[in-house]
């Protein structure tokens, strides 16, 4: 079975929201062998959707729609979808229900333009949403009933709220998807930091060659992974034949592996401080909380994570962690002694096992001839060592990406003393 | 003139990573007036880059690739553009040059898989990089060189890495849009927070309904902003019709609406920090620091923060921020009275003008009966007063969801303290 993505909204087309449901539904028609090739965007215009729907249609047996299914009177996937099929729109009781329990729930009053989401087409069912107010959509059409067809179909809509999109997938879409393939494709990804993508491809060398499985390396937030892809009978077989590929890999490369899937930095962080029973605290400057937040992400992280302080002005550097007034004048904030001092006082401040800090150059503004945008040092402190690390971003990024790149480097850099 | 973006790459249709740069690259069509009706995600697949190449030369004439241009063996875009219109691949010798600079600038040895970079179809040009290894490349065919045209036709292929991506716009495709439209389309997008979107546009009522200017709601992380779109002869008019329609909107709901276009409630509450010439401290408990990574995504914070911390233990709490073991063990950490003392705990330490504070429930362990996920308390002291909020957020949502949405929040409960 072949499936497409089709993304509605107009918001899409001029940019101002980036398309993070076709990632998310992407994953999981992958997560269950189940072929997409395109994705599309479409905005909130009734031909030009239904010339999408249309294309996809003569490509793929499953659409999945996302977007056009709010209150608003630019929402209108779902009237459109009816259009197309020539079928008329119902109210949905249990939607209709569901949507003024909902507001009932938020202590809020029901805008009246909500109701409009309790409508569906004739023949197709919805898929009730408890992440927000609109139901989502599933159709199932046979060739019989619409001649033009080339095979029998299926329809799923959802909203374009993200938040929604994940629930629904949960309560519906995935077990959908486990019935439909008898072969799975299980895919891995290996994450690697403190190594270039070029680079990383060069020494697995010919094993980028092989099929099934596949192995495809990316880079994502700035950082390398490796995409390990197998086709099976079951998640059992899929995962063994990824388990030999894997160990090759990690032969050649593993010591820049710090986990898989999901897994960032801070959870390989996490793991090792949780497993060891140790504990780390944080002073950041340039980052301002990144990397804080970073570290809690991770669920649990309670149990190892003392205290954070975010040390933005020198006197905060010298009250709170005890950096020295003489180092801050001769070095300057952003100095390897700075950033030595800083994760040896943030460390005793916490009564923590380790200490880390930042200081650096985030920019655009409050660079020097010495001390260009992107430059930063890290410490990291323990009972017995202390070790200090410079990093050079690319000062042509933006401060965001800048702080992100900081975050991952310092992470990084921490990951490596941990495990030793 | 009719653009569409075709992003290149496996990696997007099996959901490993979110398509940012059709995003990026559909705002700067809009910024220049040039329509784009279509964006279409296709794998790393000579034939169906093909395809989706040839579908977007019936509709467009002007196509922006991106992705595939990386060094490793499944970077195809630049050979399969080269080979769908049949030309050789040619050596561009200061891409070269620059390519191999570039990792002698990193102090990092070249892999050789790098030099690919330097291909470029004949008749083609690079648009040199350098953020990146990778060129962009521009072409410009003629219809009387390739008959099969519809029309004269515009190529342009950026590799796939984001920040590399905002570069070579910055350096090339800003100013290339800009010679090409006689008209421009503006858009400006109000921000607005404390309100849904639903029932945003049932206050907007019939402004709705007209056209240029268009008016459109949308919902972007949790919150709704406006888009208002216009259409005229120079940025000047069309910025002149916009600005009639946006005091109509603010007349009807002003009170919610915070900032316009890139600006995130982070930079409404540093401009009138820095107007005011106060400072503020942040005392992070379930948002572990993004609410203080947030407020320093501003440049120039540093003016106006004096000190973040992230007291995540009850231990820090009281230590650090004076809240007091009494308090802690009679109404728990995730209280009003807690979200208090951490305020004016912060504040007193921090020695600011203002303190904000929050301390929740971010799943998906954590929660009890009386306190579910998603629960959480905002305090904001000054010198003179002290006001505590308190949030629930859908608890159905996942932990870095409720973290923005509880930063979101608080962020606007600062921002309204602020404007008083």
């Amino acid at each position: 079975m072949k499936a497409e993505i089709i993304s509605v909204g107009s918001e899409l087309l001029l940019g101002d929201v980036v398309n993070t449901n076709a990632a998310f539904i992407a994953k999981e028609l992958t997560k269950y062998g189940v072929d997409c090739h395109y994705q599309t965007s479409v905005g909130d215009n009734k031909d030009k959707i239904k010339s999408v729907i249309n294309c996809a249609l003569n490509r793929a047996s499953l659409l999945i729609l996302t977007g056009g299914l709010g209150p608003t009177p630019d929402d209108i996937t779902i009237e459109t979808i009816a259009e197309f099929f020539n079928v008329d729109l119902v109210e949905d009781e249990q939607a209709k229900k569901m949507i003024m329990d909902y507001f009932r729930g938020m202590d809020r009053d029901m805008p009246t333009s909500n109701l409009k989401q309790s409508l569906r087409p004739a023949g197709a069912s919805c898929i009730y949403n408890k992440a927000g107010t609109a139901p989502g959509m599933f159709w199932e059409l046979k060739k019989q009933d619409f001649e033009f067809l080339n095979s029998d179909k299926v329809i799923i809509a959802f909203p374009g709220v993200p938040s929604e999109v994940y629930h629904l997938t949960d309560v519906f879409l995935s077990k959908y998807l486990s019935n439909l393939s008898p072969q799975v494709i299980v895919s891995r990804e290996l994450k690697f930091a403190g190594i270039s993508e070029a680079l990383l491809a060069e020494k697995l060398g010919d094993l980028l060659e092989q099929s099934n499985p596949t192995i495809a390396p990316y880079v994502s937030k700035g950082e390398p992974y490796i995409r390990v892809c197998a086709k099976s009978n079951n998640n059992e077989q899929a995962n063994e034949l990824i388990d030999v590929v894997q160990d090759k890999i990690i032969q050649l490369v593993g010591e820049y592996n710090y986990g898989v899937g999901e897994e960032q930095l801070e959870h390989a962080i996490g793991k090792i401080l949780a497993k060891n029973n140790q504990s780390i605290a944080v002073a950041e400057s340039c980052t301002g909380g990144l990397i804080s937040s970073r570290l809690t992400d991770v669920s649990g992280s309670s149990a190892y994570i003392k205290l954070n302080v975010v040390t933005y002005s020198n006197d905060s550097k010298e009250k709170m962690i005890k950096v020295s007034g003489d180092t801050l004048k001769k070095y300057g904030a952003v100095s390897e002694q700075v950033a030595k001092e800083m994760a040896i006082g943030v460390r005793e401040l916490a009564g923590s096992d380790y200490g880390i800090s930042i200081t650096g150059i985030a920019g655009p503004t409050g660079a020097t001839e010495s001390k260009p945008v992107g430059l930063a040092y890290v410490g990291i402190a323990s009972s017995n060592e202390i070790y200090t690390y410079k990093i050079q971003i690319n000062s042509e990024l933006d401060r965001r990406e800048i702080k992100l790149r900081f975050s991952q480097r310092a992470l990084y850099y921490l990951w490596k003393s941990l495990i030793g």
